[in-house]
């Protein structure tokens, strides 16, 4: 097709940028400007998605682009930020119109609910591969991190855990997961309120992209702290499972909730905020001072899991 | 290799992150946090490089590192901008010890020279891409941009154009290039303290990473206006050249050097800027009302430009 560049962004990409008044200068310089409020800091994450490795090849473009955005929501919903501005690099084996129409379709119907513009990026061609760099802000002082986690805090997981690995296992088997599996693995819900509300409240927070054993071991790492996790309490999926889908469910990672811990007198607190935003919360173990993690539950599940490998950094790993 | 994606971050790139006083919060959680200075506006640029297609295969990897970070350094240096703090998204088809170490050494030779951090990103397994994304800050209200050339404005150029095109043209007939002109393709030097000169002088500014006609035709475009160019006073690389590897070289754009416009009446002011900057320019035309390029020089050199075809819209795209 003929489409050179800037007709591409021009057509589908430049035409977003205007809802923010904080943008001085979107689209179309060497450089976008923008305005953060007096005061504020910046929170800024970075992810990239590529085909066969974050996503099947059989992902509807719509999801990519939904997606390629939410798991950089998810960080700063992690850091308690508010989401302001991203640019996205873009590469593309060809400029396809109707992919790039439903892309774009994906990606803006998450950008517009939490109000974020893209402001820039580069598009190129090359294996398909998406990625997003967002700023956010936050009052300077107030951010939400991994380190914080102190003995005697409680241990909580928003949501559920473990659909999108069963939807992906299920994929990769061959059978088309139920429409409700396959969302949770395409369209993550970015638990960006959630991660605001928590800001003073939460003493440690992560969004669980690794699995919470795995992400929870960042938490504890950074803190200098151990846990215990009862693992009949992790909010797993109701849906038939096989055994192998269990643990699955409990090692997957790629539905984005939060895992936070804060001390047991705000459990009433944090009861309302769960109820305000209809949001659940999982009280799943407790943080220790002892270093490293003990998982209590039956016997053969406590073996299985532990089997199954539950440190991210014995992993034979992404890159 | 056993290195997993925490190990090699931590190896060869979050070791970096302390430099600045600004970041609050550097690479590790799940986004960054730093502090603008207050009053200050965000100039945010993104560009991925992709090998094979930004760079040849045979690049040194300390060379796609710096050139990497030294393109959108050119996009802020076009804005006037200061840069502060990129993320970086690395596509890697494998990790290898040497190939990072190489890279690292390049992107932070460039980050140190101009006190930039890298606060954050991703490391995937991939085909060879590397995304950045850079912020850098500016004054609120005085940014250099593509819209303001006014009639009667002179036209200048910093450096030299096309040493990057000859060098890629001949790694590409089979010649290495002699140092000094492959130099110039893969490490190309940013004109970041120029651009923070020509703040509130300048007019309009581009950086030239199409081509100079290409580029200018943007500043032309956004400003609505038009222009006559005198070939003959493009300053190209002192060197033998063919006739083909002359129109590579007006054509070429990966030099990385500023266009820019200001009135006449700033002419003395601009030549102390340049010796200041030991940076020379190179008047090459000027700004007219009536739109169009006017390419003035000798007939056939003038045919032989127009006839590759300087409307960067016309040409087989990069998508």
């Amino acid at each position: 097709m003929s489409l050179n560049e800037f007709e591409l962004i021009k057509r589908y990409f430049a035409c977003h940028d205007s809802y923010r008044s904080d943008v001085v200068l979107g689209i179309g310089d060497d450089a976008a400007i923008v305005q953060p409020r007096p005061g504020s800091s910046l929170a800024i994450a970075a992810d990239v998605l590529n085909e066969g490795i974050h996503f099947p090849a059989s992902t509807h473009p719509s999801a990519i682009g939904y997606k390629a955005l939410a798991v950089n929501l998810s960080d700063l919903a992690a850091m308690g930020a508010v989401p302001r501005w991203f640019t996205m690099t873009l590469s593309l084996p060809r400029a396809e119109d109707s992919w790039l129409r439903d892309f774009a379709s994906g990606l803006f119907a998450l950008a517009d609910q939490f109000q974020v513009a893209l402001v820039g990026g580069d598009t190129v061609r090359g294996p398909l591969s998406i990625g997003i760099h967002l700023v956010g802000e936050i009052d300077a002082g107030v951010v939400l991190q991994r380190s914080g986690a102190r003995s005697g805090d409680r241990i909580y997981v928003s949501g559920s855990l473990g659909s999108a690995a069963v939807a992906l296992h299920r994929l990769q088997e061959g059978t088309e997961p139920a429409p409700g599996l396959r969302e949770r693995l395409d369209q993550p819900v970015p638990r960006v309120d959630l991660g605001r509300r928590l800001v003073g409240l939460a003493t440690s927070c992560i969004d669980i992209s690794d699995g919470i054993l795995a992400d929870l071991g960042h938490v504890l790492e950074a803190s200098d702290k151990g846990a215990s996790i009862e693992l009949e309490s992790l909010p797993l999926p109701e849906i038939e499972m096989t055994g192998q889908e269990r643990l699955l469910a409990i090692r997957g990672g790629d539905d984005y909730e939060l895992c936070f811990t804060a001390p047991a007198n705000l459990a009433t607190r944090l009861e309302s905020i769960s109820a305000e935003l209809d949001c659940p919360f999982a009280c799943i173990g407790e943080i220790h001072d002892k270093p490293g993690l003990v998982l209590n539950g039956p016997e053969e599940l406590v073996r299985s899991v532990a089997a199954g490998g539950y440190d991210h950094f014995g992993e034979p790993l992404q890159v």
